[in-house]
């Protein structure tokens, strides 16, 4: 697409001062207006160094309320960053709903400089374009607004700027051997950024090629273009309902049929000498591969779903009791609140992948889209029916960057919940376990049946499957969790 | 997926008979209701050779008025669809609107049969899950309901099922060696199905995976789906204004800036006597070519736009002057009517590719969808946006397939058209090639300038580049159009 930019053009001052000072007040207002309309906001700016992008964004947030925005500037990953999939430092960079993301270079750095140097190799950025179209359709989907600039200049432009740049006393510090190099490469560039200006300008998230050979020009371009999106996105929010606006949650099933869930056998158990033998048996050999896993740079995560009383916590207990504290955490989910609850659903989860080398436990997950939300009305159906192929890519592309994911439904029959119901309502010291939202939760046992067949039915996937836990019997299914985690550490390491 | 589908359950008689009738009435309603809602469905059923399709079929056009559905077989492609990319015959097969079309088998033989038996390399089908995502997104998206079944048994209940037909008198003939050899890779096949699975059940077109052992309990889970599918599309299509109800085009561009048409040095021009000489040339060279094309079985595209009057049709004629006219096809595109109308914007261009070792010239192309069609407000500005992103698509699953595709744009200046327009009202021959729309266009002049370039801008790719004709002189530009197709085959043909 680059070639079809023409880089002569050029604003003669007389219309930029009578333009410019207009498109500034009329950026400003918006920005209000979708603060107001909490619409979240990315902004990408890619292109050639010295193409003008720090100019831009200065120019740009000179006009925002500074609590509306943050810019972050993209060079190359840390090492905390390095052993995380490599979008998750974008996740981590999410404005909240009303907020505005700046980014100065971004995840398109996987499909550039990381192509180009040869950072990565070709299966890695080849497979990224796959990811960064999901990553933005995902946030797309769920209300936020992207906006992509590459800004363009020629490579005798560059030479000019790096060369003036140079020159001058107080700036010349900032152009590094580095630069010159890359510019070497600017044809090399050119290809790649060409493939990624192709495969990535989607209806959801398009692409603005900026000829920036002109400033004024570029100046007046990135600002009506994002006025015009910021102005289409108040249009189409304000025309649709507002997230709070719900529908109820689906009619009761009228199907009452067996599902995946009756064909679990829970008369499984272990006697009390078995049980003691087998835990410390998987329990010796996952202190063991704790350690290979760190040494392995593997990410482990176990994922733990069930019904209230299955027995998860203890069943987590027992999976971490063996473990070094420095190489695992428990990650309890609740209802998401403060900044989880004014950002993207899956937000949350991303934040806190596992770094590589190390293990997550979840306790209650990303599931909860497609089931407490699902069957409370917390969200539409429409997002909860979207949700399942949303969790799929997203548990594929944690798989397909190496890690071990292991989820986990703890399976009890409602009698046994009732038994450990009433238990724990008679025993004082775990009385405050129970509460009156779990016996509602308890009344509404068939939609959730529902929803969790629907869950387990699509997204047992062949790189994430769930094991359903046969939990009536505590000892079984602990040592069940223990086993099905050390298998699946072991096959990772493989 | 597969692994959590209950293969035993069963509905019993009593609870079938009450339940079936009510929903064969429903889905009967439904169809009515979906046909005057002009929504075109695709119902799609796969699933293992004798696990019940043929049955279900039956079953469900029983109660459909025969005008309102097709039901089509899929085998391995004929010769004639073989010599196109692979979904150009479903694409062929795509129901008007208001009409379904249920296919027995479909787009995934490519990642089912033809991936197991080996068809086709490893390759072709694993960019097919692109393809067919991409396939089923562009029409979800245009309006089109997709309902997708995979009809499960297990290995012992279709040997089962094979042994009893093999018994039968009148129907041993149906159980072939393919269909036992096919069955003795059932678990190669599960293995396909599986991903396949997997990688197509997006959030637009979700599949449903049905226990097929009881034939009552498949045919009520197949017609409940596809009643509940109708019921939110009949919602939704009806919550959302009719597709008639256009906004009216973009307002007039106050750029008035430069455009990359600006560029273009209209003054290039050929002499009578370079004219001659050149023109016998390349037509003497795009000759062999074409026996050469027919030989490696190559697909060309020639796409022609560009200003009224600014020669495509002299261009044209120069182009194919010299071609073997069974090698090639001149396809005139006006505005859509009768099926056309009724149908994605891309059907009519899916349907006219040319077979490999085919030339097809097109006069006015699928642009059409981001010039006329948005100047004019024919359709929404979300939809021709939305376009840049689909034709892009397209245009990449044919180069992907190998055909070679060359696109014009005739440029010329507005003073140049007007001549011609003059010329054409005081020639007899010629005046009715110039009507008041051409008048009225051209009034449209800047409107037009506006979505060509953005055109240019959006949909040049490295695959698909646009080639921008000088077109004042039109020898200039008829040497210039046969010279880029020669270049263009004979770079394809390496």
């Amino acid at each position: 697409m680059l070639d079809t930019v023409d880089l002569h053009r050029k604003l003669d001052r007389a219309r930029y001062e009578r333009v410019y000072p207009e498109l500034r007040d009329r950026l400003s207002g918006l920005q209000r207006a979708v603060f107001e309309e909490k619409i979240p906001v990315l902004l990408v700016f890619e292109g050639w160094d010295a193409s003008g992008k720090g100019d831009t964004i200065e120019k740009l947030v000179g006009r925002i309320d500074p609590r509306g925005y943050e810019v972050h500037l993209t060079r190359a990953p840390t090492e905390e960053e390095r052993l995380r999939p490599f979008l998750w430092r974008f996740w981590n960079r999410l404005p909240e709903r009303g907020g505005i993301a700046i980014f100065d270079r971004s995840w398109y750095r996987r499909v550039l400089a990381e192509r180009v140097e040869k950072a990565v190799p070709r299966r890695v950025w080849e497979s990224a374009y796959e990811e960064i179209n999901q990553f933005e359709r995902v946030l797309s989907e769920a209300g936020t607004l992207i906006v992509k600039f590459f800004l363009h200049i020629s490579k005798p432009e560059q030479r000019h700027r790096f060369e003036k740049i140079e020159r001058s006393k107080y700036e010349s510090w900032r152009v590094t051997r580095q630069d010159w190099k890359a510019h070497a490469r600017y044809a090399q560039y050119r290809v790649a950024a060409d493939e990624m200006l192709e495969r990535t300008s989607t209806a959801w998230a398009p692409w603005t090629v900026v000829p920036s050979t002109d400033k004024r020009l570029r100046r007046v371009q990135v600002f009506e273009t994002l006025a015009g999106a910021m102005e289409k996105a108040l249009e189409a929010s304000r025309a649709s309902p507002p997230a709070e606006v719900r529908k109820k949650g689906p009619p009761r099933s009228h199907k009452g049929d067996r599902t995946i869930l009756d064909t679990v056998d829970l008369s499984r158990k272990l006697s009390p000498a078995r049980y003691e033998k087998e835990l410390a048996r998987w329990q010796g050999r996952l202190r063991e591969l704790e350690f290979a896993c760190y040494a392995a740079r593997l990410p482990v995560i176990a994922a733990f779903e069930g019904w209230d009383a299955a027995g998860k916590g203890g069943a987590i207990r027992r999976l971490v009791g063996p473990l070094d504290p420095r190489g695992y955490t428990v990650i309890p989910i609740a209802a998401p609140k403060g900044d989880e609850a004014t950002h993207h659903y899956l937000w949350r989860f991303w934040k806190r992948l596992p770094k590589a080398g190390h293990i997550a436990v979840f306790d209650r997950t990303w599931y909860g889209r497609v089931l407490v939300e699902r069957v409370e009305g917390f969200c539409s159906e429409a997002e909860w029916r979207r949700a399942y192929h949303e969790i799929n890519e997203f548990e594929r592309s944690l798989t397909n960057g190496g890690t071990v994911l292991v989820k986990y439904w703890l399976q009890i029959s409602p009698e046994v919940q009732l038994q450990r119901f009433q238990a724990r309502e008679k025993d004082p010291a775990r009385r405050y376990k129970i509460t009156d939202e779990d016996w509602r939760n308890r009344e509404k046992w068939d939609l959730y049946r529902d929803a969790v067949s629907d869950m387990i039915t699509q997204t047992s996937t062949t790189y994430a499957p769930w094991t359903i836990v046969e939990a009536d019997d505590k000892s079984w299914a602990r040592v069940r969790c223990l086993r099905t985690l050390v298998e699946a550490i072991e096959q990772g390491l493989g």
